[in-house]
């Protein structure tokens, strides 16, 4: 239950860009091997090649320390980042069935990568804004492409799982009535990482445990079981408008419980941990600082 | 006044992508002496060297016939496609000033670059869909980069015009309540170009006339002297959350009267010929197919 999932990083060290299989002992440079080949992780994932480079890992000793790199996202240039809103229903509401009105669709916006740092990075908080908040979120990355897959081939074209601290600034996703771009926009608000996981089985995705800390405090909690669009649906739903492509990144709905649920809400400030964990992927971890 | 202004445009022909400048008797390749240096059109933009492509065309012979290539949009991969919402004043409301609320902000969204088909290709209509719609708009793409721009320093980061087609399937917009992401994504459903044009003075953007015809009856006019949010406006509220860099290209926001505004909504259909022109950039012209 507990054993360790397979992780592949994309990190920064001795002034490059590299990618690698994490270890118990450290990181296993995979650069040097498959660098010509696939400048990224994106690279290996249009190849298909994700599974080769777990292979070419057993057995290694580690390059790298985990302390002596730092985490990027790791598709840094997906053709699409794509996010979906509120995921989860509210535990506070009448209705607790978790069912959804038949007529409804997925809220759903777009981030670009310059929006999120590396696990281990600090967000950034800027002096526009006291306003930062967390939405932690299961992420799933595209391993084949695709227009309108049907539902129950959904899990087929996932390649990879990771996390998302979606970082908001909540009083700029109210400036325009009918979108939050620009509150979901600003550069280093928030994280994706710290790696991805191969995706081989349903249970990985299924209904897992969700849940977010701020200094160690359960601020969101829940299940995947419990979304009102799971991710075969969400699959479905994008790529009726639009063509997947291997690399293609969806960041799958927060729970409740983000700092602006509470009375008076509470905003991220400098200083604090914030904490996104899903059984099977891993602890996504970040800072807050101001700009 | 009815000068031709210079014109670069992004084509395919004989199976490749290629550049060049477009004159009245044919298009002048640029790829054989620049595309070693420069894949495409956005890092010539990203190298300053825009003129460089224009400099060198002089008194060259054409390579190809504007009817032997498809063109493409101009900027093929864009970092950001930001599009601003509806950005005159409604010709019919009682406030006809076009001043704006202080305390308001403009609507705004992303859009993939899959999302839209160059000069003279067929937009596409969705068999999920009869409510595919245009909306003609001034489009700008980012020179210089930067953060917190000043507006009065805006125009010094624009290095190119265009024009935008931001075809839109209505019924997707409406379908979550906070985000019109969907509707705006379809594949194929809108268009940019034909070419860019190197923006050099402030006259070409201040008070520019735009008009949007259908089948030749003109259905959108108005004057970017109107616009509620103004160029300089964008570039610099953009600016404050994202740091644009060289071939960012922002899309500016409709006139009134797209399809949806009649009574019933006049959709486009296939046959239909729709026209986007703007004085000193050109006219961005695309049929209608279903898919």
């Amino acid at each position: 239950m507990a054993s360790t999932p397979t992780r592949i990083a994309a990190f920064h060290v001795n002034g490059a860009d590299r990618y690698g299989v994490v270890t118990e002992d450290g990181i296993i440079d995979l650069t040097p091997e498959f660098g010509s080949r696939f400048k990224g992780l994106k690279e290996v994932i249009e190849a298909g090649a994700l599974l080769d480079l777990v292979a070419a890992a057993e057995g290694r000793a580690p390059s790298w320390r985990e302390d002596e790199v730092t985490y990027l996202i790791p598709i840094a240039n997906p053709e699409k980042l794509i996010c979906i809103g509120v995921n989860f229903p509210d535990r506070n509401a009448e209705y607790k069935d978790g069912t959804t009105d038949a007529k409804s669709y997925p809220s759903m916006f777009i981030r670009f990568p310059r929006s999120f740092v590396g696990h281990g990075q600090d967000l950034v908080r800027p002096p526009e804004s006291e306003q930062l908040d967390y939405e932690g979120e299961v992420t799933i990355v595209i391993g084949k492409g695709g227009r309108r897959i049907p539902r129950e081939d959904a899990y087929d074209h996932i390649a990879a799982l990771t996390l998302c601290n979606e970082g908001t600034i909540r009083d700029w996703v109210r400036h325009a009535k009918f979108n939050v771009t620009q509150g979901k926009n600003w550069d280093s608000t928030g994280s994706i990482g710290p790696w991805i996981v191969p995706f081989e089985r349903a249970g990985q995705l299924d209904d897992i445990a969700l849940e977010t800390r701020v200094n160690g405090e359960v601020r969101q909690r829940d299940r995947t079981g419990r979304m009102m669009y799971d991710f075969r649906y969400i699959v479905n739903y994008v790529s009726t408008f639009t063509t997947l492509v291997p690399g293609d990144v969806i960041v799958c709905g927060t729970p409740t419980g983000a700092g602006a649920r509470f009375e008076p809400p509470i905003w991220l400030k400098p200083g604090d941990v914030i904490e996104v964990e899903a059984e099977g992927i891993g602890i996504l971890r970040n800072g807050v600082r101001d700009e």
